[in-house]
């Protein structure tokens, strides 16, 4: 931490920042510049706390240096993290498919979009059992009976199974019938439901919360990480800004930002970013340019009549033709 | 909702989605235009899902009319809601102060504060005893502990007691020690948390999620309503945009547009919104002044050794500085 | 500035950092922390260029510390500034008030306007000759005519006028008929235009740009104060966020924040801001309670047919009750 | 538009609105719903003004339906647009690449840089001349003698130039030393700006402002556009949100966006976006997958001894690796 002096600051006050700083058990150099002096605090191992500088007599500013976290940091873990979900492996290379409708609604419709995705090539079925919606009264999900249709459509396909936990009860259902715990972006910093999910034994998909920075969302994964769970899969999905031609902005440059600053896989969520079909696939395109290890799409059988976010879903046909876009586009990564 | 065309749709497109809004229950009414044909859709009760119209060919857009909410809404209840706290009625006019530390450190701590804020004027004794930190290493409250000794601030200082609840289980002990249950920014959108708080008897205090609309605040509100607790707080803290003047921006235009659309009090926490102490007696001002119903704010009396939000909470003077400047105001407003 | 090493930055990178800050001038010193080394820039009298330290191999980051403004800024100029408009002085503790319509239309509508206005406490008259529209097929405003128009009505009513330039041609014009020149938020990075207006002999009205920063918005005020032009006064109008309850997000916390970097004054602009005429009053008072050295406001005797920005205009009626609002609060300050 | 009435509006009121929308030319045509009624207004060839119907008793709101701009639209010009610059066409599939430093500093950065990007694939030479910086104390380009270099340049290497006129003096020099106006973020509302280019005979690329939508940005291009001037390119380059790990979010969903709204070409400038050099080339390859038709990219020889942005600037060999990239790509799409 670099604690900034006003200009007019006396050698006293210079002197208070650096008794409190011997104080806290580091030590201050004094820095002193042509229109105010700085000190640098040294022999910290982790974030200082800048109130008690903040409140001396003469301080400006204290700017911090030191990043919060530290299980998901490539710093103190160079490599890329990839682990194997069902066959297929996220974090190498390969960008993996997960895709499905928004919500399970019945065992016909979890199949028949469940058999389409997996021949063309998804590797992963998405489905909400349980869905946190905006309107008290809008469809909540199938609850546990959604999750048996998953189970289900797991036996049929093979097909490993990703799907939201949305608190205590759900998350515990969730760790029991699927093979990914989804964290929605509602819940990321949701520390109770993070904790949870740190302590089963299922690999996490944390989705980034729409006003959330990327240091936020990686302390949202070190919470789940700090719990001894350290197969987390992060997920971009969109930011809340002024831009309305989407629901939300999707920001392609997180990608390359948890690549450099985290060693987790990242996918990307075109379908609740864009919050419209017709713009999935280019978006799809761009994420895997990017250099996204996957994606988490909506698909429908018939959007028309799906009981939620049927506007953002894919045709099957167009998931057929995304599927082939991908296929040629990996060919040149 | 009105369903616009494209300017080349056809006849039978049209005539599809009338079809489609008839399977629907309700009647649509063309209405041709120069450039477009748009259609009305009439004899509906509450909101219309868009994406069975949006699925049919020659659809441009859905435009939304109707609110999505019901128990909130000033148009089914016409006058304030207010209600007792303690010995104070917020929503009748008088604006409530209700201040205290972030977070309850020890029992010499929570005293010192309540009683001084108490003979200045609050209303209410805010301290935190379950803290979502951004970090999982930072300081995480007292817990049932920190409960503790909010009932003893209640019992010397009959002061009512505010307090943050961050899942079900501190759910259940706030609603056992605390006159309020204070449902956090992060948790806004958390509905297990809001139905939880719907079912208890004690009035819940909602802060505005840092990057929620009002219709998804006032959602959230009606979440807690639906379950029968009508005695909800409205809490502006502040929303994320770019500017970095202030850790949040201060949305103090979402007063009048929650007195508009709603009947429920509406109060602002100017600590959270700044997080710099300097700036809270101005903005305290402010909220006044634009009518909000009272204020959340932190205050220490010891900023520089506070376990969390040292650097935004008020020196005790400071909190007798602004008693006296919304003392004074009270009497121009 | 400070720049801050990598982790695993080796001590030949620290020393070829040092020596390129020697190259600029400068003097680096080295502090070597727990996990990283970081570099202190002393001997620099203004911003340090990052470029050349972060392309050095090793280098993490570099943090800048000095603002880049001198004129405006309050460090170097401790006393609020302060001048006369007319009668009034801005700045002085008193708030001034600037009302009109937002475009000037006739000699009748200008007149019945400022008549109004000036008898009910506002001490300068605003209207746009020169309108800057989104679309270039709206009205663009009458030009000179308006301009003799505006005159007429600091003839008839002794009101100093506020008028925008938005352009080299129009700027000339401005000058000569107005007694402050306005420039909108659209053009506060209109670098030319602010050179230009600097040159000029009259105070100049800034508004901040709709996604200025803080330091932006005293940047573009630094480029007419280095051009010789010190009567500068800030008007905040609302930034552009997701928030959709008002046209933007008015930032009442920009007035302390100002306040504290600049000794320039401060006024507020709750029409463009709100985008609703009943939203005004409330976030007059709040700006005037936050301490705002004035208002500018839109007010029309017939917004229903006003060609521009009906829907914000106050009616007189409610102008006369602001001003009453203002009045009774000023009592307070 | 849609007129949207109070729950509680009288049948009078409505009457009113009809009659109103009869008195602006058009005709009004009620619908009673189960909670309030609209009037829907038909007969109109563009956008209504709303202002008189929202002052009406009664009125809650008025939505527009019809989207403001013509000439840009795809709807009344549904196939792409698509010109010659130099020896390649923009608009027709193949992306063309802008590139270069900043700003011209010398003839030979210039040339150093030209010569490299030629050879590597290029096909547009970018390099500013005049540079709106946000401080006036820094570097603010070379002028007129930047231009002769410019055209030193182009006699040298035969590649166009783009550069950026930033007043009406920059813009008639411009006009005659460049082969493409461009137009900044910060002036893309200085609508006199705007209407001067369009009276140019040559094409101008129009940078999307950092707070603009794509209805402002488009009605933007339709100034250009009004004054005769079809040969426009519109290009992203980041918008201002509450996320910091870019400079600016690169908003590539703002590709299908305008491709499905204009018919006007568009590419991405992601030096500006990211701000930082490591995310360009990532950056780059999603902006091509996702459809965008070129690419404007900073490159200097020296990023560390730039004048300005050497932050951002690629690298000679980093250039040569985007376009290695870019190449391998094209083979995909």
């Amino acid at each position: 931490m670099l604690v900034v002096m006003k200009n007019d600051a006396t050698e006293e006050q210079v002197q208070a920042v650096i008794l409190e700083i011997q104080r806290m058990g580091y030590r201050g150099v004094p820095m002193p510049g042509a229109q105010r002096t700085a000190i640098c605090i040294i022999g910290n191992k982790g974030p200082v706390e800048a109130a008690g500088l903040l409140a001396i007599p003469g301080v400006k500013e204290a700017i911090p240096v030191t990043k919060p976290y530290k299980l998901v940091s490539r710093e103190t873990h160079p490599e890329s993290t990839s682990f194997k979900i069902g066959s297929v492996t996220i974090g190498a290379g390969e960008p993996v498919i997960m895709a499905g409708p928004c919500a399970v609604e019945s065992e016909d419709q979890a199949l028949t979009i469940a058999r389409f995705v997996r021949e063309h090539g998804a590797s992963v079925f998405r489905g909400g059992a349980f869905k946190p919606r905006t309107s008290p009264y809008s469809f909540q999900g199938l609850g546990e009976a959604g999750l048996k249709i998953l189970e289900k459509v797991r036996r049929e396909t093979s097909l490993p199974i990703i799907t939201e936990a949305i608190d205590s009860e759900s998350l515990a259902l969730v760790e029991k019938y699927a093979d990914i715990i989804q964290i929605g972006a509602r819940n990321m910093q949701n520390y109770s439901l993070l904790r949870l999910a740190g302590q089963t034994r299922k690999p996490v998909l944390l989705k980034r919360g729409f006003a959330a920075t990327i240091d936020e969302w990686l302390m949202a994964a070190e919470y789940i990480m700090s719990e001894g769970n350290h197969r987390v899969i992060l997920c971009e999905r969109g930011i809340r800004t002024f831009a309305d031609n989407t629901r939300n902005t999707l920001d392609l440059s997180a990608i390359p930002s948890i690549k450099s600053a985290s060693h987790l896989p990242v996918i990307v969520d075109p379908s609740h970013a864009a919050g419209l079909r017709d713009y999935v696939i280019p978006l799809s395109r761009g994420a895997i340019a990017v250099g996204a290890d996957g994606l988490l799409v909506e698909v429908h059988h018939d959007p028309a009549h799906a009981l939620s976010d049927g506007v953002q879903s894919l045709y099957l046909h167009q998931f057929d033709e995304l599927m082939r876009e991908i296929e040629r586009l990996k060919g040149f990564l």
